[in-house]
């Protein structure tokens, strides 16, 4: 059955969990870690390279694709999966954030948001409705309520607002979906504010929606405020639905919120670090730029069954970084792809055997004492 | 045995020959064009794409690489191979071109070349010796002797001048390998002077040489122009070594000039004109950002096997370059390299078969009335 979220494992000393979410393309395994194919392509990567990294699910962004190429068009052309050539399941966010970071802004009223695209200043009007239609060409399996995500610090007033209308904008969402192939998540607002974030929660449960994401967060607050509301509130998300923390994160973030009991990741962290020469490694980051790499001949990450680790080595990425050769950002993006979802398969099988607490503990005492990254740059 | 040069076919109509050279890194069948890596990457692509695409040896260049990361660092790292994890056979020039076309020049004497680096100015020399040490660092299977490549129009003084210099030097480069896992190729000079050419090229003859190269042309000229003097030259260069034509070319050019008696080339076109947009197909050249393409769901050319064609429509490609997607470039420089191999797949057909006269002629047809690379531009 299409969207089935089923759990197979809660973990004993946090409120982690395993599970399986069906989709129309293919079941994806949770934990979950999404790629950002904001444009309809993830970075320098073909959709091979994206598989071969063990990616099983990729989002795109609404707002850049209806700006460019248009919704209509990549409808045209058979859908988002048709148009890009990959066979697995997508998600679309709703084109909320987007207007509010990216466009210029023209108003925003108590029914949608009319804003200026920031390619070219021809004005648009995003509203729940026509987000889903929008949603409903690209034609992803799972798509995105549209909300109102405002900056974080903001007034008690501006977050009360954004609730109010995210609320709202969700049933009105949920009504203008025409197609029954796609799940639309409902996206929680209220900033770090629990009760609010409670009650927000609670009215979206209403709609009995078929997944439950966290949005407004990592939106300027610091990431340990993020996870003290998350440790309080994203458990008591309904338990029977996948939970999704948008745009979260560094590798630590994204193990504190899964123990808190949240089941979804997206971040272009993976794949904008690698292209500026930052990799991934246990506990911390390399800058591939820095001269101490100018005779490594030692893979980034001799743990890591990449193709990048398996084949170069750090002298030879620096050169790319420095000659400005364009498999520099592919081979880091490659390798800090497979970073995070080597990361989810060891969190995974840690609930599984009991030990995700463990885990994050060690995260944790890796994370106050960076080894590698304070000391990396040149 | 190691460069052993085997012709197995002679065209009964034309010049052309199909043989085989053995390398330390396997064996490459001729006629073959060989993909440019410059600094050490083709750019865009991973040594997986480059051999999916049929590629069997590719070039790297001195020039480049003595200056960044310098062939000393290369040679500490276990040599180019190595470095790029290209498992195949590698043919680097001598930085001769190069110098003569990017750096500031200090001064050509007699016996080398001083100059400034293009990058950070940094004074340097290049001279038989020091070209052939850097490729010995480098470690490359075929490497080039040092010669002089003024550009054309020249004044037959500069040709005679650069001919004596070229043949000089080429024995000073043989005189100067300590290898004997590489095989040095002589580079014959003499603009488009067929006298000059032929004694230039009685000259290095002499020296024995496991192959001989043609430099100096697509220097500036009339590619008919080269066209007839290969016609006249190409033919007289020893029968039983390979002969291969330097920095060459579109593929009309190419094929007149396997007709000719050519077994080798590189070019950057295929790469560099991918990355731009262009893409080639059987008589002629599309440019993927014309609004043309906006709605085509066709393959850029139903009838390649390469990833890019069995996978992505001209509307998707389009949109990549519009959007300024790494995947573009790759996608488009994946093609054009297949595009050249097919084509030299149907070339060592034809040459089998005795046909490649008809091919050529089709080719001349074809270039004569371009259907596609006039009305494509927007």
């Amino acid at each position: 059955m299409a969207f089935e979220f089923s759990i197979e494992t809660n973990d004993s000393g946090t409120h982690a969990r395993c599970g399986t979410l069906q989709t129309p393309h293919g079941p994806i395994s949770t934990p979950v870690f999404m790629p950002v194919g904001t444009r309809g392509s993830v970075k320098g990567l073909t959709p091979i390279q994206i598989k071969d990294v063990g990616s099983s699910i990729i989002l795109a962004n609404t707002y850049h694709l209806a700006l460019r190429p248009g919704s209509e068009i990549v409808r045209e052309l058979g859908g988002l999966h048709d148009f890009m050539q990959w066979s697995g399941p997508i998600l679309t966010d709703s084109g909320g954030f987007q207007v509010f970071s990216l466009a210029t802004l023209n108003d925003i009223d108590d029914d949608g948001v009319s804003f200026k695209s920031h390619i070219d200043g021809t004005p648009m009007r995003l509203d729940p409705a026509s987000s889903v239609k929008i949603q409903e060409d690209l034609g992803a399996d799972i798509i995105m309520a549209f909300d109102e995500c405002p900056a974080l610090p903001a007034e008690r007033a501006t977050l009360e607002r954004a609730v109010e209308r995210t609320i709202r904008w969700a049933g009105q969402c949920r009504d203008a979906q025409s197609r029954d192939d796609q799940a639309l998540f409902g996206i929680v607002q209220g900033g770090l504010n629990l009760d609010m974030r409670l009650s927000c929660m609670e009215a979206l449960a209403e709609l009995d929606l078929p997944g439950y994401a966290v949005g407004g967060l990592s939106v300027g607050e610091d990431p340990d405020e993020m996870a003290t509301l998350l440790k309080g509130f994203a458990h008591q998300m309904p338990a029977d639905k996948p939970r999704y923390l948008m745009g979260v994160g560094r590798p630590i973030d994204i193990v504190r919120a899964i123990a808190s009991g949240i089941d979804m990741f997206d971040c272009v962290m993976p794949t904008r670090n690698g292209r500026n020469s930052f990799a991934f490694v246990e506990g911390g980051v390399l800058r591939l730029r820095n001269s101490r790499y100018k005779l490594d001949d030692t893979p980034i990450d001799a743990t890591c069954d990449c193709y990048c680790c398996q084949h170069f080595s750090r002298a030879y990425i620096r050169h790319l970084f420095l000659a400005n050769e364009m498999l520099g950002p592919t081979l880091l993006s490659l390798h800090n792809l497979r970073h995070y979802h080597r990361l989810i398969e060891r969190v995974r099988a840690a609930i599984r055997a009991g030990t995700l607490a463990n885990l994050l503990t060690t995260m944790e005492e890796q994370h106050a004492a960076p080894t590698l990254a304070a000391g990396d740059d040149d």
